[in-house]
């Protein structure tokens, strides 16, 4: 094939046979690879005007790609999709305004490509320093949220990587459409149209040959459930930043100022049932169970929480008159609700929470709730989590509450980023070595 | 099995079903796992401690270590090893004694666990920062040269990590003897023995399984040649700090100062020719060829380094009268060759050069030799290798040299760490928080 396919050409690439879907993603690849170089050395201004170019051009064709995102939608009503789903697909004209905004927000980002850190000379005479560089080439993979294809367009590029986005096949007629203002964004700035590439077929076979491409492409960001991400990890070769799952657990002490552990927990969970860092599984000191379960338990049951509890606050729960308490199983411990569900466990203290989230976590985010420093010093190091923190709501686990400005995704993997992943996340650092005809003795 | 497996156990494991090795490298895997927390949380002393304890019982059982090695040696000869192959496995009294001292010099480098950095209010009023904590377990996948097991087991114990060490089947009496003293070492720091275990079987189905228990190894450090890489790379599951091969170059610009791009070029071809930061490219530009390439070409020649040339540079290096010029073929360009043998091009400039290197290269390590500003900061910035260096010899990228301390290995993935790898490459970030109680909004 070797050129983009449109609209109209993805019937026959869904029927082709898996070849030409391999060719043209190698085409793809290879061209993002040659379009990774010129990005890489763009200067700010450039990658800034390019950001607020395609801004403009999805303000401005923002009736056109209502359509082109109504025929998604209708599509996706006819296939039976639920609201939930449709929901996400949709492009509202707040979905379209904040797609703006988040333009234009990572234009103002400090460009972090190029920075020196570290720079020390060395006994020999060499001056040795960290440079921060582009990671590359980076695939990202969606689910169908058209949202997600600027969002991290507009990461990717202010990073200075090439991009190859590849979402949910419903939304295909929404990032085609999107496409072309990013196209024109670049133009307009004198990029390559090939910095960033969306993958404009829906045949499943172009996800598979994505992940596997190592000689184009450097890592892989999937953002989707937990089966999308567990399917591309049994079978990418390309690196990926991911998290498969938030098991998020916040630990009350039995020295937890009580008001506190209210506030946190309430908000833990019940912020938003649906989000990665949301707790699943609540863990109270033995000596603050009598005092504080009755308590925290009675606000979840206002909020229609249903608690899945080990005999033990089970009892304590049950004597406060608190329904919707059923007894935990085994599994319930390594459970993402993503609903009004919690896990809830007492346990003797400090040592028993910190073995119970190594154990069944996810390695995202936990919390603990405690007046007690040295308590607190030993939660923060011993838990063997993405983000740790003390005396905080699991849900500020987040690139902008960290100040990171945007965030591609959250990380539990252990290499590379670790957390909320944001511009830097998106880059490497390389040596630098500033000499003057030093050489090895 | 579920314990370790002594020497003479191991013709039992080597003729063993695959089940069985399975069985023992997960309980290795499980050992490692559980020791991990331990050694995560021990503190600087107890590691120093152990570091020098085992740099004791190294001493002191040197003539046992010393038989036990002279057997692995005369099996190996007895197989018909080369000369170099039996030069590496040697225990030579030198070796243990470098051995010692690198365990006295990892145990005096500063700590990187734990340290907590750019802690900074947000305006919820969290502060939020980033802590270095250890992999977790990590695998070392090595040849016939016992020095690594102690060289790994340091970096990764003070790194705070759990180790599995895999050598090469021909030092595994010396390597048992080694594991014994470490183990002696652990214990006398109140250290759980399973912090570093070593491989006691030969079998080599235990290498395919420890590079896919995900479950319990967070990332294989593999040393070795490429090939020993290359087989690695294309059944690991588990991530991987790693590099395959290292194509380096030098360029020498028509504003190179001559004295300079001799001193640098020499040093980086002939200072050790079986090296990864060897060069083994050199490229010159049209501009400085004519007076360059006589004086560089006869410093090779004096040192019988075979030159592979391109027509531009074989007619100037022959019509200087140098000998052993050879016309290049297309494939010198991704050789490696660790010899005596030296591929040579003459660019037209700056961006030829950086194309051929970014092409060709392995992304390890290059070195531009420049008096002029602009075009030694775009080397820096475009040529995407793990080192890029002005006005310096190749062989200076080292761990030492950059003043790591020490290195495990050299890097030329762009995840997690590129170049020299340290203490700090076997490490990560994770992101802590300390609140007084806030919340999502």
């Amino acid at each position: 094939m070797g050129v983009k396919m449109g609209v109209n050409e993805q019937v026959s690439a869904r029927e082709s046979a898996t070849g030409d879907v391999d060719e043209y993603m190698d085409a793809l690849g290879r061209r993002a690879r040659a379009a990774s170089r010129a990005i890489a050395r763009a200067g700010t201004a450039v990658k800034n005007a390019a950001l607020v170019a395609i801004a403009k051009a999805i303000e401005r064709d923002a009736p056109a790609l209502r359509e082109a995102n109504a025929r998604d939608v209708e599509r996706a009503r006819a296939n039976g999709q639920d609201p939930a789903f449709i929901d996400r697909l949709t492009l509202s004209d707040k979905a379209l305004k904040s797609m703006i905004e988040g333009l234009h927000q990572v234009a103002a980002l400090p460009d972090p490509v190029g920075e020196i850190g570290n720079l020390k000379f060395r006994p020999t005479g060499i001056q040795v320093g960290q440079m921060r560089v582009p990671l590359g080439v980076i695939g990202i993979i969606y689910e169908s949220r058209p949202n997600v294809t600027i969002d991290a367009a507009a990461l990717c590029l202010k990073s200075g990587n090439a991009t190859i986005l590849r979402g949910g096949s419903e939304a295909i007629e929404s990032n085609t459409a999107l496409a072309r203002a990013i196209g024109e964004g670049l133009a307009a700035a004198g990029l390559p149209a090939d910095v960033v590439q969306v993958v404009e077929t829906t045949d499943r076979a172009a996800v598979g040959k994505l992940i596997t491409m190592t000689g184009y492409v450097d890592v892989i960001v999937p953002r989707g459930g937990k089966s999308l991400i567990a399917r591309l990890m049994a079978d990418a070769r390309v690196p990926m930043i991911k998290h498969l799952d938030g098991i998020c657990h916040v630990y009350v002490d039995d020295r937890a100022d009580l008001d506190k552990a209210l506030t946190i927990t309430d908000n833990a969970k019940t912020h938003r049932y649906g989000t990665c860092n949301t707790m699943e599984t609540l863990l109270v000191a033995r000596g603050i169970a009598e005092r504080a379960l009755p308590v925290l338990g009675r606000r979840f049951a206002e909020k229609q929480v249903e608690l899945r509890a080990d005999p033990a606050s089970k009892a304590i729960l049950q004597a406060a008159g608190i329904e919707r308490v059923v007894e935990a199983t085994p599994e319930d411990w390594s459970t993402e609700y993503l609903a009004p569900i919690l896990a809830v466990k007492v346990v003797d203290g400090l040592d028993e929470a910190i073995d119970h989230i190594n154990q069944y976590g996810s390695a995202h985010t936990d919390s603990i709730v405690t007046e007690d420093h040295d308590r607190a010093m030993r939660f923060l190091r011993e838990v063997d989590s993405a983000s740790v923190m003390v005396n905080a709501s699991t849900r500020l686990a987040d690139g902008f509450e960290f100040g990171l400005g945007a965030e591609i995704g959250i990380s539990n993997d252990k290499l590379h980023a670790r957390g909320p992943v944001g511009l830097d996340g998106l880059t490497s650092l390389k040596y630098v070595v500033l000499g003057h005809g030093e050489v090895r003795q």
